[in-house]
C-alpha cells in the first residue's frame, strides 16, 4: 500500500508528509521503507504529547482542550499544520486511543480519527476499531490512513484532469 | 530494547524525542509501541529532506553543505535541535544511507551516523553497517540507537548519583 502511495505521489510530483499521533511513527515508516521514497517524502512529525501538537503542528490549545486530543478537529488541524511546516501537497494525520490504556466511555480503545490532505481538499474519517491490541490497532490505523491518501488523491488527480 | 529504554527514562522522570532521517519514524514507532509510553514520549521529526533538518530542526545550511547530511555534525545537530524543539530531557537521532541508492565511494550504502543525548552530555556513533537491505539498515540503525540512548542515559543516571 505504501508503495502504491509513493509512485501515486510521484506521477504527481506530490510531496508527502506526516503527522502522527496514536501511530507514533509507523505510518512514516511504512512510508519510508520504500526504497526511493526521498523523491517525495519531506518527513513528519510525531505529536504524541499535547505540548507538541500545539507547539509544532500549531494545533491551537483551546481546541485540544474543547474537544479532547482524539477527535475531528484536532485530527483537521493536525493535517493542515504539518502540511504548511514542511511544504507538502499531501499529507495525513492519525490521533487515537491505540490502548490499553486511554479509553473512556465516550472514546473506547480503538477510537482513532484519522486525515489526509491533497493541495486544498481535506477529508476526515472516525475509525472504530474493534480493540485487537494495541500493535494491531496501530497497524490497522497506518493501514486505514494510506488507503484515505490514496482516495483523495485519486480523487484529486481526477478533478484535476477534468479541468 | 524499547521496553527498557521506556522504563530507564521512566525511573528518571526523563522526556524523549527522536530525530529521524534514514530510520524514517522506525525510532520511534518502536518506542511508542510500548503501552504507557506516553508518560515519557514526547514525539519526534521525521527529517526525511535536508529543508526539514534546517527549517524545523535548525541544522545550519552551511553544516549540510559542507558535511553532508550523513555527518558526524549534522546527526549531532539534529539530536540536539529536536531536544530542544520538543522540550525533551533525552533525543535521539540518525542520518545515514540505508540503500539501496544514495550509496557513494565515500559513504556506502550502511553508512549511518547516530546520537543520542541524555541533559547535557552528547554521545555520536558512526556505524558502519554490512549491508542487508533497506529494511535490515534501518532495523539495526533503530537497535544501535536505542542501546546508545540506554548507554548514556545509564551514564548520566551514574554519574549523578555519585554527585
Amino acid at each position: 500500500m505504501a508503495t502504491r502511495l509513493v509512485e501515486a505521489l510521484r506521477e504527481k510530483g506530490f510531496s508527502f508528509a506526516t503527522a502522527e499521533s496514536c501511530t507514533g511513527g509507523a505510518v512514516s515508516q511504512a512510508v519510508t521503507s520504500v526504497a526511493g521514497c526521498s523523491d517525495v517524502m519531506r518527513g513528519g512529525v510525531v505529536a504524541y504529547d499535547n505540548c507538541v501538537k500545539a507547539g509544532v503542528l500549531g494545533v491551537p490549545a483551546a481546541v485540544i482542550a474543547e474537544h479532547g486530543a482524539v477527535s475531528r478537529e484536532v485530527a483537521e488541524y493536525m493535517v493542515r499544520g504539518v502540511s504548511r511546516l514542511l511544504d507538502a501537497e499531501c499529507a495525513v494525520a492519525t490521533t487515537g486511543v491505540a490502548g490499553p490504556g486511554g479509553g473512556t466511555p465516550d472514546k473506547p480503545v480503538g477510537t482513532v480519527w484519522i486525515a489526509a490532505k491533497a493541495r486544498d481538499e481535506v477529508a476526515v474519517r472516525l475509525l472504530s476499531l474493534e480493540d485487537k491490541g494495541r500493535i494491531n490497532n496501530i497497524k490497522q490505523t497506518v493501514i486505514e490512513v494510506l488507503g484515505l491518501a490514496e482516495e483523495l488523491l485519486c480523487r484529486t488527480l481526477f478533478s484535476e484532469n477534468k479541468k
